[in-house]
């Protein structure tokens, strides 16, 4: 039997219009819908999706257990389980989305899922969808980049005094329980921030002075940092 | 009158799946659609649209001459004179899509339109599209960033040798003329490369490694370098 294809489907911020017309059809023919996290229902990304495509609700989900840990050990064997779930389907010939929050490509769990399946023969494709710092720029109608600028899309585990030093737009992505650190810095360094805190979700928040943003952020703060 | 309000529009880097929804919604409830260029059909972004959205042909439609130059005051008065044609459709109530290829907060001529016509008090919203570097990432089917890496995003104007030097992966975009020197210095670094061409339209190209890369690339060439 021709095996089935996965895909690592970008459902873009939060907003569910943010779309493509790409995710929406390659969901809509796919047989089954994986996510990760416990239950799909409870996975912001497949919420998104549900919107744009009731579709989901006639589908075969499967969630896929993924820690938020940093332990190594712990990370991969939840990404071998679940690439092991997945290549159930592939087998049966099943057409797989993986449903990413913003774009796939871009600090997504579905990254080592395709690696171990390509690893094992497997055929994968990548639907791009939305980066949250797009979505926030355009929430905060601003500018990431113009002309020769250049863009800095930074982790907070990345060390931020270097990343203030670099020419150009920085995003500071993730800074949520280091939020309070990164505003002192921030702060310091008197640069010009703006903040977006669970970009078109519910209970979006925008601030546009680093002196307006909280001390705790979540998961989902994001930082536009100018020059 | 109640004034019209200016959409930026991204329309994505070249297959028109790639719009979103919003952007679809946008432009079908828009009277007037600007591009920039000589004539409308002659814009990418405006042939991109046209595929996903046939309604394009009964709108009335608006070219923005920009030319392609680095001389400030040029620049400087196209903006303004496109500034000045939009206004006129804006003041008749009209809504207005400016389309920008890719997302128009990441380089995109929207942006200085935006700031003067926002200076005259109108009412301007962004609305995201995928950037070219997600779109090139799916087609070479590689990520741009995982777990703590950062993600740099450089034009060609950007000093190269400063910019191989950062942590994580580098995005250079636009090198079309300076791709034989690009390319050597990749060489030299001895880094990981990947290129697409015309990703998602005609004509487009992917390269494997920098040996396969030719010596002149086209506006829409793309690197994806790793460390």
């Amino acid at each position: 039997m021709k095996k089935g294809k996965l895909f690592g489907v970008g459902v873009g911020p939060g907003d569910p219009e943010l779309m493509t017309l790409k995710s929406v059809r390659v969901i809509e023919e796919s047989s089954v819908i994986a996510v990760p996290g416990e239950a799909p229902e409870n996975s912001v990304a497949y919420r998104i999706a549900l919107r744009a495509c009731p579709c989901l609700l006639k589908k075969e989900t499967v969630a896929l257990p993924m820690p938020m840990t940093k332990k190594e050990e712990v990370l991969k064997e939840s990404h071998r389980q679940g690439a092991e779930i997945l290549s159930g389907f592939l087998d049966q010939g099943k057409q797989v989305s993986f449903l990413t929050l913003g774009d796939p490509s871009i600090y997504s769990t579905y990254l080592y899922v395709k690696k171990i399946l390509e690893g094992r023969g497997y055929d994968t494709e990548m639907v791009s969808g939305i980066p949250s710092f797009c979505a926030a720029a355009a929430a905060l109608n601003v500018s990431l980049s113009e002309q020769a600028e250049s863009l800095h899309i930074i982790p907070a585990s990345y060390p931020i005094e270097e990343a203030l030093k670099l020419p150009g737009t920085k995003v500071l992505m993730k800074s949520g329980k280091k939020l309070k650190q990164v505003k002192d810095q921030l702060l310091a360094a008197g640069s010009e921030v703006k903040m977006v805190e669970n970009c078109g979700m519910e209970g979006e928040r925008r601030y546009f002075s680093t002196r307006e943003m909280p001390d705790e952020g979540s998961y989902y703060s994001l930082m536009i940092v100018k020059d």
